[in-house]
């Protein structure tokens, strides 16, 4: 059997304010912000900074309605989800079904980057709020 | 400037209990178990998952007063830190303090693979235990 998850694709961490969380991890950590974007329809200001063998995302909310803002709210900022790239991503989500994994997505839905996605509920996979991205 | 960070070397999750976690996160989700061990002086067991790119680290504290016990009896399983390669740890602590980022270890230490590590405070970065590795 090849393995259902693959690379690391990112790491999102949520914060409160972009341009505060860009100055210390884009200025003091010096990793490089390779792209920003508003994807008001999942609710969020992303800034992408390159690791080389993966991307850290900062995740803003917009709106206290956001899932982000409402995570900030509840546990204050940090490490929000795993990201990993998965080959056949209905495939993938079909036998962590049959394996007894509980998905928040029933079907895979268009990412940031346009490629398909998914989440798996945290419940399943002891508080780690994985997301899976078509490769 | 080259960047201070380099690649994630390891993404480390606290879980209660390390052969349930690898039940879910080595079966379930099928990420390959390339190692095991049991790190006294750290107070952890732990075991590495492959995800091609870069590691899982699943970390189970020894006792109460581990500070992995004690994150997960404070917050519950999940995330616990993110470990970069950086070139030179010396000279990247003293850059990081010089830019006014708080550390835990004043002097870098061995390892789990007795590779020089040491631990920004997360409140120096919105939450996020960092830990540096010697690349």
């Amino acid at each position: 059997m090849h393995p259902k998850l693959g690379a690391v694709h990112h790491i999102g961490i949520a914060v409160r304010n972009l341009e505060e969380a860009k100055k210390i991890f884009a200025g003091s950590l010096a990793l490089p912000c390779v792209d920003e974007k508003t994807l008001s329809e999942r609710g969020v200001k992303v800034a992408f900074l390159s690791a080389g063998n993966t991307t850290i995302e900062l995740l803003e909310g917009i709106g206290p309605e956001s899932a982000v803002s409402k995570f900030v709210e509840q546990r204050g900022p940090g490490i929000h989800h795993l990201c990993f790239e998965v080959d056949g991503i209905e495939r993938v989500m079909k036998e962590l079904t049959e394996s007894g994994v509980r998905l928040i997505d029933e079907k895979p839905r268009p990412g940031a980057e346009g490629r398909l996605v998914a989440f798996v509920h945290p419940k399943s996979t002891l508080g780690v709020l994985v997301e899976l991205i078509e490769k």
